[in-house]
C-alpha cells in the first residue's frame, strides 16, 4: 500500500471526510486517519443521533393529538431502548455511508492513532497500522473536540454522563439535571421531557442558548416551561456529590443556594478542542491558552504545509464550519481560488433541533445595543402565517435585523416549527448580497411558514400584510 | 354608512382581501364586498383546512413508527369526524384573523352579492345590504373560481363530491375513485389512503401532477403506489353512474375500458373562473372563450378603471399569485411603481402538500427537452442528507435545472419532506438574479434537509460531495 500523499488528513469527522472527498475531486492523493468511527462524533455521538431521539420525541409528543381524535394510545409498554436502537441504526446507516463515499472517491483510510513527528511525516499508532509512517506534501489536522470536563464534574457515563453517554443511554431515568443550557443541553431536555424525564435545565447565564439572539431562546424558555421542565437561568452548578438517593448537584442563583438530587446529570458545559498527543507541541505549531490550534486564511497554521480545521480552531464549533473549513483548505492546497480564505462567522448559521426549532446567524440585537451598531428591526409572529393554525404549530417568530440606512441585512433568527429550514432563505439573501426588499417581493408559496419570513422581512418598512 | 370608496373590490379571497389591506397601507379608502366567508375558497374550502387534514393524516401514519418502539395503538376508536372538526376550526381561526385584519385597517366589509352596473357603480344583492349602491374610483373583480363542472360528472356532493364537499365530509367512504391528479386530486388521494380508504386515482396524462416536472411526480407516484393507492395514469374516465353498489366510474385506457365501482368520486377535474352573473359582459369587459377575465399589466381589463385580479384571469390559479396580482394592482391604482407590472409565471412557486411533498418553479425538463432549450441538469437524492436518514424520510429529490452558459438557474422541483419550504432559497436564488453558484457556496447548517438543495446546486458543476 502506498504511504505517500498529497495531502494526510488527521481526524474523519465532517471536517476531515469532506475535506477528502472534496481533495480528490480536485485530483489530490488523499489519506485519512480516523481512530475511532468515520463521520466522528457529529455522525456517531452528536448531530445526527441526536435528530433521530428528538424526532421520536416529536412523534410521541404527537400521539396526544391522535388521542384527541379517538386513537387509544397505551404508553406502557414503550420501550427507550428501542427509540436508542432507531438512532444508533441512523448512526451507522450515515458512517458506512461516508465509508463508501470515500472507497468510491478513491482515499486510503487508515483506522488508527496518528502523531505528527515531523512536518510531512504521520506515525501511526494502533491496530492493524501500527508503527506505520506515512508521508505527506501537506497534513491536514481535523480531530475535533471533546466535552469539557469541569473539576468536580466528571463523567462517570453513569449517573453524571456527557452528550456522549447520553446518546448511549438504553434507560431513562426517572430524573436528570442538564447543566449547561447550549444547543446540546436544550436538544436533550427536550428529549427527556417528552418521554416523561423529569428534567432540570440549569443555565450560568440570564437566557438559555445564551450566544443566540435572546428573544427567540425566550420563546423557546417559556415552551420548555409550559411543557413542564424546570428552566433555571442564572444559576450556577456549585458543587456535585453522589448520594444514595440520586446525584445531587448544588446550584447558586442570586446569593442563594439549592441542592437539586436527580438519578443522573448531564453536563453539557461545553467542548474543549483534542490537541493533545498528537504531537503539534514539539513542531512549534501555535496553540493559545485554551488549546485551540491558531489558524490564519485557509486553516494555515504556524508551520507550513500543517493546516489546521474544524472544532480544533477558533471558528464556531459546528459540523458544518469544519466542512466548509476543510474544503477552503483542499482548494488553497490544489492551487484554486476558494470563494472565501475563511468562513465569516456573520454567515455562519446555528441550529437547535427542539420543537420549536431555533435557527439564526449574523447579528444579535443585544450584542447591537451593547455595541451602539445602528439596526432596524421586525418581527412576525408565526400565528400570523396560515400554515402555522392549520398544522397547530403557531408557536414561533421570524425576526430579522437590518441596516437602516442600505437595507442590507444584519442578521436574521427564528424559532418555531422548521425554523433550521427556513433560516436558509434568508441566509441566501445576506450570502448573496440582497436587500429585505428582494425576500419582501418574491412571491411565496401559500400556505407555507416560509410566509412568515416573507412577511418579517416586510416589516422592516412597515408593511406587512398579516399583521 | 359611507358609500364612496377609492376601491371597491369584489371578492374577499386572497386576491381581495390582500389588496384591500395593501391599498388601506397606502392611503385609500377601500370596500371589499363578499357573499360567503372572508378568505374564500382558499382559508375556508381549499388550501387551509386541506393542510389541516393533511397533518392529521402525516401524524396518524407516524403512529406505525411509534408501535416500533412499543406503544400500543388502538386505532377503531379513530373519529374522522373530529378530524375534520379540526379542519374547520383551523379555517374559522383564519377567518376571524383576516376580519380582524380589515377592522384593524379600517376597511369596510359588505357580506353580499354584487354586480357592477357601470364603471365605479356596484349594486349589493342579498341580506342586510340588499339593494345598497357603493360608487368607487376604481373596482377589482377578484371573484376567484369554482371546481369545473364536467357532464355526466356532475357534483350531488353525496356520491360525487367537489373538493369543497369533500372537506365537508364527515365521514370516511370505504372507497374513493378520484378524478384527476392534479394538487387537489392527489392530496385528498393521500389523506384518504393514510385513513384507510381505498383509493383510486385516475389520471388522462401519462403522469400524475402532469403540470409539474415529471421527474419529482414520478417519486411521488411510486410512493402512492408503495402506499396502496391505486394510480391509473393514462387513463379517462368516460362515464359515472350510481348504482346499488356504488358509483361505478367506467375509465378508458390504451383502448380498453374498465369499470370502477367505489363509495364515492372525488371529480377535480380543475377549477373555472366565476364571471357570471357579474355584469361584466354588458360592460364590454374583455372576457374570453373559457371564462377568464383578459388582463393587461397591473392587472387592468379592457374597461378603465376595472381591474381582475387571482383565479378569473389567466394567470396560474394559486392563492399566492392572487394576492401578489391584488398588491400590484393597487399599488399601481395608488400611483406607486410595483417592481413588477405582472406576476413572471417564471418566478411562482407550485406547491403539493401530501407526503412526500413537491414544490418547484420555473422551466420542466420536458418542456427544454420539447422545444430545443438548452440545459443542464442536476439530481440529488434526499438519502444524501444525513437529515433524512436520522429522521427517516429518505424519499425525495432536488433537481435544478440552469442555463449551460450562464450558470442562470431555470427552474428547481423538490419532492421530499417539507419541499414547499425548502423550494423558497431556490426561487429566491433566481428572484435575486443569484447563480448556482451562491447556493453551493453558502454555508448550510447541519444537518438539514437544506443540504440537499446545496448538493444538487453543486451537482450542476460536477461536485456534490455527498454523492
Amino acid at each position: 500500500m502506498n504511504t505517500n500523499y498529497d495531502i494526510v488528513i488527521v481526524g474523519g469527522g465532517p471536517g476531515g471526510y469532506v475535506a477528502a472527498i472534496r481533495a480528490a475531486q480536485l485530483g489530490l492523493s488523499v489519506a485519512v486517519v480516523e481512530k475511532a468511527e468515520l463521520g466522528g462524533v457529529c455522525l456517531n455521538w452528536g448531530c445526527i443521533p441526536s435528530k433521530s431521539l428528538i424526532h421520536h420525541a416529536n412523534e410521541f409528543l404527537a400521539l396526544k393529538d391522535m388521542e384527541a381524535v379517538g386513537v387509544r394510545i397505551d404508553r406502557s409498554g414503550f420501550r427507550y431502548a428501542a427509540v436508542q436502537t432507531k438512532s444508533r441504526d441512523a448512526a451507522k446507516t450515515l458512517t458506512s455511508g461516508v465509508a463508501g463515499l470515500l472507497k468510491k472517491n478513491k482515499l486510503s483510510v487508515f483506522k488508527a492513532t496518528a502523531s505528527i513527528s515531523a512536518p510531512g511525516r504521520i506515525a501511526l499508532h494502533g491496530g492493524e497500522f501500527d508503527g506505520k509512517i506515512l508521508s505527506a506534501k501537506t497534513i491536514i489536522v481535523a480531530t475535533g473536540s471533546r466535552p469539557m470536563v469541569v473539576p468536580g464534574f466528571e463523567f462517570d457515563e453513569q449517573s453524571v454522563v456527557s452528550s456522549s453517554g447520553l446518546l448511549a443511554m438504553t434507560e431513562l431515568p426517572k430524573s436528570m439535571t442538564i447543566l449547561g443550557a447550549g444547543a446540546i443541553g436544550c436538544e436533550f431536555a427536550y428529549v427527556m421531557n417528552a418521554f416523561g424525564v423529569k428534567v432540570t435545565l440549569v443555565e450560568m447565564a440570564a437566557h438559555i442558548l445564551p450566544s443566540e439572539d435572546h428573544e427567540p431562546a425566550q420563546v423557546l424558555e417559556a415552551s420548555f416551561r409550559r411543557s413542564g421542565i424546570d428552566v433555571r437561568t442564572g444559576s450556577r452548578a456549585a458543587s456535585l456529590k453522589k448520594t444514595a438517593a440520586g446525584v445531587a448537584v448544588v446550584v447558586s442563583a442570586n446569593g442563594k443556594s439549592e441542592t437539586i438530587v436527580s438519578d443522573k446529570v448531564l453536563a453539557a458545559f461545553g467542548r474543549v478542542p483534542n490537541t493533545r498527543d498528537l504531537g503539534l507541541e514539539k513542531l512549534t505549531v501555535k496553540i493559545d491558552d485554551q488549546g485551540y490550534i491558531v489558524t490564519g486564511d485557509y486553516g494555515e497554521t504556524s508551520v507550513k504545509s500543517i493546516y489546521a480545521i474544524g472544532d480544533i480552531t477558533r471558528s464556531p464549533q459546528l459540523a458544518h464550519v469544519a466542512s466548509k473549513e476543510g474544503e477552503i483548505a483542499v482548494e488553497h492546497i490544489a492551487g484554486h481560488s476558494p470563494r472565501e480564505p475563511r468562513v465569516d462567522p456573520e454567515l455562519v448559521p446555528s441550529a437547535v433541533y427542539c420543537e420549536p426549532q431555533l435557527a439564526g446567524f449574523g447579528l444579535r440585537e443585544a450584542h447591537a445595543v451593547k455595541e451602539g451598531i445602528k439596526f432596524k428591526k421586525s418581527v412576525f409572529p408565526y400565528r400570523g402565517a396560515g400554515k402555522s393554525v392549520a398544522v397547530g404549530r403557531t408557536e414561533g417568530l421570524v425576526k430579522v435585523l437590518a441596516d437602516p440606512q442600505t437595507g442590507e441585512l444584519l442578521g436574521a433568527h427564528i424559532v418555531g416549527a422548521d425554523a433550521t429550514e427556513l433560516i436558509h432563505e434568508l441566509l441566501l439573501a445576506k450570502h448573496g448580497e440582497l436587500l429585505a426588499e428582494d425576500v419582501q417581493s418574491m412571491i411565496h408559496a401559500h400556505p407555507t411558514l416560509s410566509e412568515a419570513v416573507m412577511e418579517a422581512a416586510r416589516g422592516l418598512d412597515g408593511r406587512p400584510i398579516h399583521a
